[in-house]
């Protein structure tokens, strides 16, 4: 038998899961300080639930891995963790608003292969229902600053307003019908140009006037978040989308924030956004793609439940492998292939040298040892392998003297100290 | 449309995902300080893995959720982790061994429902592949016994050995072919009682000899693992069970083991067990199941490989169910229905109360605050149902005296205090 994984899915090494791990907990730790509380929905939904036609629409579908259980029940695979959330929202009517709950779980979609897209893949989604304040999505912002920062990665977060897009898209005479799929060429405009872009609506049949102005409105560029919200007051009619950023940017100051930037021509492809969205870069572009991204959706869970008033909502949602693609390529990931701390080569000394293992765990330590009764040779090049920072070496007369050797594996500097010492010499360093 | 959850699976709101995630955390940092690397496999695997004959079996293949991808090929949800376990060792032959991994993760049957049991739920595997010594295993009963320590629950940990099962089934005289048969029926001794028992293995067809045998050694009892070894000792042939038992437990005294019971009527269901197995069971039986069980298994990974040689592996699961009812019967969970450790009320000055929010945070205070104007009742009334502990009332005269008042919910006591003494305050009660 040939063994393989199927298509689209992976393996976690250690040294890959490692990473991965870090930047989970740190995800966590984030939602957790910003008042967000953990969520766990099934991996398998009703076929129904995810077919719902305020979810995510129908080319989303053509993805969804179906299943039967023995019930003959049609299920479906998750294709994502909003869906779950606005479920949970509706079958569980008691639930206290605002809710804040994060979920940090796989997800799966049945399409198409390419570089950095999976069939099986996470996401790590923060969302708040409830609350119709712009300090609500200021604080996503800040959210995402303060999880950034914990990386250590430096990161722009460019905001935008729905409703300031649409009011663009009025001035710029671009009728109803056609702002949906105006907006999506427009998004287009920093990743392909303005010469292709205007080759789509040329395409998509807008008058040369509409273009004209579309393109010119959504160049108009200046040197603050504040003068360009200012100028776009002087020439739109429909202020409300303003009134929102200037809010928002109000409550981002509090927050203390000083890398959120404005572009007006951010869309951000999903149509159930109805007000802010927002999209975060890294500044030196190691990696190209956004980091995570979100927006205000006040719309959409009211739409699921059946509601008759709007239930708003605002979230965001980072995606692990392109941060974990930014780590490494930043290089700020140690490239260890254990957690493994000190690693002990016993000589002979089988039974003591278990009970200082024993010491060391109990003392918070992550160490492991030869039990196969391997040489030191051996015994070095597995931890060398593996990148165990620390070895020590126990033969039965250190056992008794209480002198142990320790050696440092990256500098190879060998020390004897007793095991108290190596203790406090390995926590220390930790 | 009526929304509801696939039979067999469940949503874990709050009150129950942060019970989840703390027991998930302690495993996490137990297997990791006992050496133990985290590995990932995806949830879905090729049918043709799952299916292998040396993997779970056929009674387990009924259960198997089984699906196509766009390209037709056959998938199913794995229904354990060993068996991905397996397939990563035999795909990744340079990882170096022992191999330490563990895995927390879900899996999948689509079998009966009852009290306990679902269709999605979670195992806890640690294993490592590639120790013959005993030494291993002794590692494994220490790693429970931390475990349960850091949980706080009182547990003894059975332990027996399927070779010493073997020989006490030849010395009673059983045919080969009907050992594994009777090893079942033997397992349910204390379950069901001897005289259950001895109608299975009447129904067996054993010679009446043979079960007054079994049944008389079976219930062979002394008052130390010691003496129970030594008297089995007198009476059998093949005494490597016992030599290995032997081993065990003087390697478990090296761990400072004090509750490792010796249990000869332990069998483990599966069938891939080939030395010590393991069983841990609360002492005041507040929950009667296993709590976490494993063994040794030196044949299974090799045969899935179709290596001519063992590959040595021994390992154990715990139950994530299993454990969150034993904590919450225990009392051990404080009913938490969320992290936020300060709630703020802001009367009128929110941008200020943002930005002690702000401070708060930073200060790795878990915190959140009323966006939406609230009046105090209703923002009281939020933290008690919450269960949060602390409230922070704050209007514009205290924001400029820094003289705040925090209410800790449990007790109704206020005080007036400076944000930096709040911080203070809370951070020494976290």
């Amino acid at each position: 038998m040939e063994l393989s994984l199927p298509k689209g899915t992976r393996d976690f090494l250690p040294e890959d899961k490692i990473v991965r791990d870090k930047i989970v907990a740190l995800l966590k730790e984030t939602f957790e300080l910003y008042g967000y509380n953990p969520l766990e929905t099934p991996a398998l939904e009703n076929f129904e639930t995810l077919s719902n036609k305020f979810a995510g629409g129908s080319e989303i579908l053509k993805e969804v891995y179906t299943l039967e259980d023995q019930g003959k029940r049609k299920l479906g695979l998750r294709y994502d963790l909003t869906v779950p959330f606005a479920r949970v929202i509706a079958m569980n009517q008691t639930i206290k608003k605002p809710f804040k709950r994060y979920q940090i779980d796989r997800v799966w979609r049945d399409g198409p292969i390419k570089l950095g897209r999976y069939r099986e893949f996470w996401q790590c989604d923060a969302d708040v229902v409830g609350i119709k304040s712009m300090a609500a999505d200021a604080e996503i912002l800040s959210l995402a600053s303060a999880f950034f920062k914990k990386l250590d990665l430096k990161v722009t977060i460019f905001v935008n307003n729905r409703k300031l897009m649409n009011s663009l898209l009025d001035f710029s005479l671009i009728p109803k019908e056609k702002q949906e799929s105006t907006i999506l060429s427009i998004d287009k405009l920093k990743k392909v140009g303005v010469d292709a872009v205007r080759k789509e609506l040329e395409e998509n049949k807008l008058s040369d006037d509409s273009i004209a102005k579309v393109l010119s409105v959504f160049e108009i560029s200046e040197s603050s978040n504040e003068k360009l919200l200012n100028r776009l007051d002087e020439i739109l009619e429909n202020k409300e989308g303003i009134r929102e950023l200037k809010e928002l940017l109000n409550y981002a100051k509090q927050f203390s924030l000083d890398n959120v930037k404005l572009d007006i021509s951010l869309a951000r492809g999903l149509a159930y956004y109805t007000s802010t969205v927002l999209e975060v870069f890294m500044d030196d572009e190691t990696i190209k793609s956004s980091l995570a991204a979100g927006g205000r959706f006040d719309k959409m869970i009211g739409n699921f439940l059946g509601a008759k008033e709007e239930i708003p909502a605002v979230g965001m949602s980072f995606g692990l492998d392109v941060l974990t693609d930014a780590i490494k390529l930043s290089k700020k990931s140690d490239g260890k292939k254990s957690v493994v701390e000190v690693y002990i080569a016993p000589i002979k000394a089988l039974n003591e040298s278990i009970i200082i293992l024993d010491k060391l765990r109990k003392a918070g330590i992550k160490a492991d040892m030869d039990f196969s009764s391997k040489n030191i040779t051996k015994n070095l090049d597995f931890a060398d392998k593996l990148k165990i920072p620390y070895i020590m070496i126990i033969g039965e007369d250190e056992i008794k003297k209480n002198k142990i050797k320790l050696k440092n594996m990256a500098s190879g500097k060998e020390e004897i100290l007793s095991v108290e010492e190596i203790i406090g010499r390995v926590k220390n360093e930790a």
